[in-house]
């Protein structure tokens, strides 16, 4: 027996954690460092850690789990509640860079594949997907979240998720191996949406009766119950339906967001991706990537891409909100902060690579193109900031208070235990001294 | 790419939950339930589940996140406190067992290999484990959690541990493959235990000092930092010391938990456990199992171990109850309390099995003996308490309160969501009526 991959797995927890913080000093965001640590730890530089079926597995489950929690974070109520506003500059931020990106990779793509095309659209996908918590730490930060602008971009960026997957759903279907033609491929696409529509309003009904009749004090059922449905939901979009896995994951999680066990659930998830499934996911994408094969061509390209990604976002969020009647200052913030790409775009990335819907050389470009827009994003929205401070507008939001929940549960629960083990000390201490006497 | 781990997952996750829920309306415990459904997705019923390197591989972190949690809700401060009966019960509990099984394991063990003695001690090593948490549950439905009998129960049961894991240390790095001198071994043995007290002050001090001196908003760095412990002590133990993996974890908890934090990881490492890792384990146990093999001199010898298991322990611990001046009645109580096996002889088996120290025959009889002694338990301990009524004296016990904390706070967490879900509604009705007028 090898026990070598423990010391993987703690060096992947230790380097993405640690360079996580480095970053964040940095004013950097978290997923810049360990995006950082997983290439730093692979073949490109140190080569220290090599891939296992082990490690590549737990990758993939944590690309589920990611979007799974993705899916649970976004209530279909506040998806109801974001409105027309959201949903433009959503749209617009969907439609301009799924153009721009295909244009692009038009020009560059020379794999001969069969499906040429579908892997030039599928590098517009992987534009299309919009990673807003940084935008969001930014704006907390700087004092504008509540203001409108903060408001749309929160609403846009919960619309973005569900469009881009339907986007990804539609291209890994028509650039799947199944063989299917158009027609059934979209006949499959259409049915899977019955399919999570069915599925949603049982388990709603089934989960609701179940809460109010079983009165158990064992709670580790539900995120148990929930996580089964995710793992089934994925393996049915990819087995029945030829749909992504991980488009299954995000209606599972948007199914279990209809219940009332939602925040519960989503709070037990957490430690399970931070402690190990997220870590490896990053450290799996440094894993293949090769920094050796980039050629002249290929930087060009990454330059290139890097650029397209940002105007692109700017340009079609801008548009957006310009159709919605924002003002020109508050056009250009709302589309600055839709700019980073994040984790979303990587497991897009990845799972196109997995499919052959992506030529190998795209992958390092996009690296590069989501850690660039990661960086860059507060950068300018302090400067988009910087000339305007006279139109903000403060809101009211529960979109801004949902998004502060877990992390504040976190401390609760933190000053619980704190309180708990004094007041624990204090009974010792008073025991003791009974004992004494 | 195949699909079907998630399908495994789901099917593993379902089938443990499920089953230890039906247990336990049963009045048994839901260990049962989990290693029964394990059993029946194996090879031995249904074999609907192959054995994967990705299955055994989280099965085994399983192991090991599992051992550390265990050193995790050891703390240090009530081992010192837990006094003189604990620790006579606890030695005595362990010396029986380990004389019963090593001389049962003689009489059948015919598999002629070099370390045949090894093995027959392994065996006694095995029925060392003791598994508290249903006793535990047990006296607390009828009351008599906060009684002498209650509290010395508890106490043993943490020393056992600690001397388990010892003999286990002992008896793996003896039998182990390096081809090192018996004082060599001992030698290293004792290294390891300086290695852990030297790491121990190190980490408890730099952990001080941190949390003293680093103010950060982020709290998961510590069950991070604490996991990258966790994962370095198993393989220093294994590497450099040839102590079992989960003999290091379990000092890596223990190390943890004289922490300020040890209650805040070990809450975090919950979800981990019983989301992904612990029903893995359940499921690889009874991959790992062929009920074909059964023969006639097996079934004796199941037959044989399950009496000598409940007879060893009851004999030893009831004795070191006695020295310690506990009446005939208690004796009795403390000696059945200490009789269930659980989860940690499975994985001391395991262990064993991985490493050559047991042969693969002795596998299910094992598996028997663990379902036996936990099934029994409880109803042992009823019967010992009907007679007794009288003789119970109340106390109270910091050690009973920590036991029940983890799942207080989760009560207390599941409220807090739902408090605030409600708040967060009549908000949201408010602004709405808002917006009407």
């Amino acid at each position: 027996m090898s026990y070598h991959y423990l010391v993987d797995i703690a060096l992947i927890l230790l380097s993405t954690k640690v360079l996580g913080i480095v970053t964040k000093r940095l004013q950097m965001p978290q997923v810049v460092g360990a995006l950082l640590a997983g290439i730093v730890l692979g073949p490109a530089v140190l080569g220290v850690i090599q891939s296992t079926e082990f490690l590549s597995q737990v990758s993939e489950l944590g690309v589920i789990v990611m979007m799974f929690t993705a899916g649970l974070g976004t209530s279909l109520d506040d998806l109801k509640h974001s409105g027309k506003s959201g949903f433009l500059v959503a749209l617009c931020g969907v439609i301009v860079p799924l153009i721009g990106g295909t244009a692009l990779a038009m020009l560059f793509n020379s794999s001969g594949s069969d499906n040429v095309f579908i892997q030039d659209v599928f590098v517009g996908v992987v534009l299309t997907a919009t990673s807003v918590s940084i935008t969001v730490e930014t704006l907390k930060e700087m004092g504008k979240l509540t203001t409108v602008v903060g408001n749309t971009i929160l609403a846009a960026a919960l619309i973005d998720d569900v469009l881009g997957l339907i986007a990804l759903t539609i291209v890994t279907s028509v650039g799947g191996s199944s063989g299917d033609s158009l027609l059934m491929v979209l006949v499959k696409v259409v049915l899977f949406f019955v399919f999570v529509f069915v599925v949603g309003i049982l388990v709603k009904k089934l989960m609701d009766w179940y809460i109010a009749n079983v009165h158990s004090t064992d709670l580790q059922r539900y995120p148990i119950f929930a996580f089964v449905l995710c793992l089934l939901m994925s393996f049915c979009a990819e087995h029945f339906f030829g749909v992504a896995d991980i488009t299954g994951a995000f209606a599972a999680g948007l199914i279990i967001s209809t219940t009332s066990k939602a925040k519960y659930i989503e709070v037990k998830f957490a430690p399970l991706s931070y402690l190990l499934l997220t870590p490896i996911f990053f450290a799996s994408i440094g894993l293949s990537m090769d920094l050796p094969e980039m050629d002249a061509k290929i930087l060009l390209f990454s330059v290139l891409l890097v650029i397209v990604a940002v105007l692109s976002k700017l340009i079609g969020c801008g548009l957006g909100a310009k159709i919605c009647g924002l003002n020109n200052h508050q056009c250009k913030q709302v589309g600055v902060g839709m700019v980073c790409r994040g984790e979303v775009a990587l497991i897009v990335a990845n799972k196109g690579s997995a499919l052959g819907l992506m030529p190998e050389i795209f992958f390092g470009p996009i690296i590069i193109m989501v850690v660039a827009t990661t960086v860059i994003t507060p950068i300018l929205l302090k400067l988009a900031y910087r000339k305007s401070a006279a139109y903000d507008e403060m809101l009211e939001s529960t979109l801004v208070d949902r998004y502060d929940e877990v992390e504040q549960l976190d401390y609760i629960a933190e000053n619980l235990i704190r309180a708990n083990n004094h007041m624990m000390k204090k009974d010792k201490d008073k025991k003791a001294e009974k004992v004494k006497k």
